[in-house]
C-alpha cells in the first residue's frame, strides 16, 4: 500500500472510532444518523458516499512531510500516526458544516443520497450537525495522548478559530442572497471563510504536529489558504463553463442556482448586460447557455481564470517555501494539482 | 457590592468581550444576532432578557469557594477572576443549545422576546447557534492565558464531554415525541443530558480551576449533577401543579405541550386512566385541571416530590463533602436553595 492509502485507511478507522462515542444502547439511532452521513451505513453507503477525505489526508501528509527535517529529533517515520485524531477532527468539522448547510440551503441530496434532514427531519439534523461538531472538538483534544498539552491547546485554537471563520463565511453567503449590490470585494471574505479557512487549518495543524518551526508552519498555513482560494475559483469556473462529464453535475447549474460565484460578482461589478439580467431574477435552464456566453463576453471567465492561476502560483510558491519532504511531500504536490485540475 | 454582584458584572463583561469576536465591519449584523439573543441589544433587551447567568456564577463561586483550602499555595482572594473565560464558555454553551432548541421545538418566544429564528429565519439561527458554540470553545481555550496547558485541556474536555451528553439528551427528548411506550427509566438519561450535564460541568470546571484535589473535584461534580436532577424534577412539578404567579408561565402548560416530564412518565408506567388519556392525543387547555388531578390521584405528584427531595439531599450531601469556604461557599448554598425553591 502507498503511504496515502495507508493514511486513508487510518483516517477512516479513526473517524469510526471517534463517532462510536454515540454507539450506546439508548442512542443507537443517533449513532446511525452520523454513520449514515459519514457514508458508512444505510442506503447508498460506500466510498462514493464518504467523499475523498482530502482534508484529513492533507493534515497527515503535512505532518509526515516534516519527517526529514525533524529526524534529528528522533521523530520516527510514522510520526503522522499520532496526528490521526486531529485529521479526524478536521473531517468532522467539514461534515458538521455540510449537515447544517444542507438544511440551510434546503438541499435534498448530498453525494447522490438523501440528506440527513430529508431522512430524519430538520430538528434531528440540527442535532446531528451539533454532535459532529462536539466530537470534532473531542477528537482534537485526544491529541493529549501523544502531544504536550500546549501543542494540544494550540491545535484546538487553530481549529476553533477556523470554525468561527466558517460561521462568518456562512453568514456572508446567506446574507448575500438578498443583496443586489454585490461586487468582487464581497467574494473574498465569504470564500476565505467558507473554503480556505478549513484547508489552511489542515496544513497549519499538520505542520504544528510535525514539529515544524514558526516559519514553516506559516508557509504551510499560507499554502493551504491559497490552495483553498484557487480551488474555489476553479470550482466556480467549472460550475458555469465546466463539462458536465467532468463536474458530475449539470453544467452551468450555478447560474440557475443563483450562486454568487466569482465570475458573477465580477460581472455585477461591471454593471453590464449580464448584471441587468441577473438582477431581474432567477436565470432559467433554457437561458443558461446564453447567460454563460454573455458572462464570458464581459470578461468574467478570463478574469476568474487569471485569478485562479495567480492563487495557484501563490499556493505552490508557499509550498516550495514549506519544502515538504519524502513520499508525503510528493503526495501533497499531487493532491494540490488534482484539486486544481492541473496536469502534473 | 457583594461578591456575587461583582462576579455577575465580570461575567457580563467577559461574555461581551468573547462575543465581540464577531464585531467586524462585514459581520455587524451577525454580531447583532448574538447580542440580541444574549439580551444586550434589540427590542426588549435588559437583565430580564439576559437571564440569571446561574451557570457561570456557579463556576466562579466554586472556584472562589476553594480559596481557603489553597491559600497556602499563594492563591489570592480573587483567584476566580482567572476563571472568567470558562464561566463565559459555559453560558455560551447554554445559549447555543437554547437557540437550536427554539428552532427544534418551533418556539417563537424566549424570555418574552421573539426567538432568533423568528427574527432572522431558521438558516441564520442555525448559524447563530453554531457561532455561540465555537465562541464557547474559544473562551475555554482562553484559559491558557492564566492556567497551565494541561488544566486548559482538562477544562475543554469536561466542557465537550458535557456537550456530547447535551446532544444525546436532545436526541432522546426528540425521539420520545413519537413514542407511546415510555416509562420512568427513559427519564433519567434524557434529563441527565439535557439539564444535569451542564450543571455538573459548572462545578467540575470551577473546582478544577480552584485547584481542588481529585476528591474535591468529584464532590463538586456530583453536587452539580444532583442539583441539576433535583432542579429539573422540581421544574417538572411546577410545570403541572405550580402557581402561575410563581412559575411565570401558564400552570399545567407542560401537559398541554405534551412534555415527557417525570410525573407523566411515572403515570405512563402505571398504565392507568391518565396513561390511557395521554396516549389518545394532546390534552386540551380545558382538560388540564382534570388531567392534573388524575395524575396526582395516581401518585405521580407524591412520587416526583419524593424524588426531588432525595436528589436535593444527595446534592446537599455532596456539597457538604466539597466543603466550600468563605462568602463564595455561603453563596453556593443560597443559590442551590434558590434553584430548589427551598427556604434557607
Amino acid at each position: 500500500m502507498s503511504l496515502q492509502e495507508t493514511m486513508l485507511q487510518a483516517i477512516e478507522e479513526e473517524l469510526q472510532h471517534q463517532v462510536s462515542r454515540l454507539d450506546q444502547p439508548r442512542t443507537k439511532q443517533f449513532h446511525e444518523m452520523l454513520t449514515y452521513h459519514m457514508g458508512w451505513a444505510g442506503e447508498g453507503s460506500g466510498p462514493e458516499a464518504a467523499g475523498k477525505r482530502i482534508r484529513p489526508l492533507l493534515v497527515l501528509l503535512t505532518t509526515s512531510s516534516l519527517y526529514e527535517e525533524t529526524k534529528s529529533n528522533n521523530t520516527n517515520r510514522n510520526n503522522w500516526l499520532h496526528a490521526k485524531s486531529a485529521a479526524a477532527a478536521i473531517e468532522l468539522i467539514h461534515n458538521f458544516s455540510l449537515v447544517h448547510d444542507d438544511i440551510q440551503d434546503n438541499s435534498d441530496k448530498r453525494r447522490g443520497r438523501k440528506t440527513v434532514w430529508v431522512k430524519w427531519g430538520q430538528p434531528m439534523a440540527i442535532n446531528v450537525g451539533d454532535a459532529l461538531f462536539v466530537i470534532a472538538n473531542q477528537s482534537v483534544l485526544d491529541l493529549a495522548k501523544h502531544y504536550p498539552a500546549d501543542v494540544v491547546v494550540k491545535a484546538a485554537s487553530i481549529l476553533n478559530n477556523c470554525c468561527l471563520d466558517l460561521t462568518c463565511g456562512q453568514f456572508l453567503d446567506m446574507s448575500y442572497e438578498e443583496r443586489k449590490d454585490l461586487s468582487i470585494e464581497d467574494y473574498w471574505p465569504m470564500i476565505g471563510g467558507k473554503t480556505s479557512a478549513l484547508l489552511s487549518a489542515c496544513t497549519h495543524i499538520g505542520a504544528l504536529l510535525g514539529n515544524a518551526g514558526e516559519a514553516a508552519q506559516e508557509a504551510y498555513r499560507q499554502f493551504g489558504y491559497h490552495l483553498g482560494l484557487a480551488f474555489q475559483v476553479q470550482d466556480d469556473i467549472l460550475g458555469i463553463w465546466g463539462d458536465e462529464s467532468i463536474t458530475g453535475k449539470s453544467a452551468a447549474s450555478d447560474l440557475v442556482e443563483g450562486k454568487n460565484s466569482l465570475p458573477v460578482l465580477y460581472a455585477l461589478g461591471k454593471n453590464g448586460k449580464f448584471a441587468e439580467r441577473w438582477q431581474q431574477g432567477p436565470i432559467t435552464a433554457s437561458e443558461v447557455g446564453r447567460a454563460a456566453s454573455q458572462l464570458e463576453s464581459e470578461g468574467a471567465r478570463k478574469y476568474a481564470e487569471d485569478v485562479s492561476e495567480k492563487e495557484t502560483q501563490k499556493a505552490l510558491s508557499y509550498l516550495e517555501d514549506a519544502n515538504p519532504q519524502g513520499e508525503a511531500g510528493e503526495s501533497i504536490l499531487k493532491l494540490a494539482n488534482m484539486l486544481l485540475k492541473r496536469k502534473q
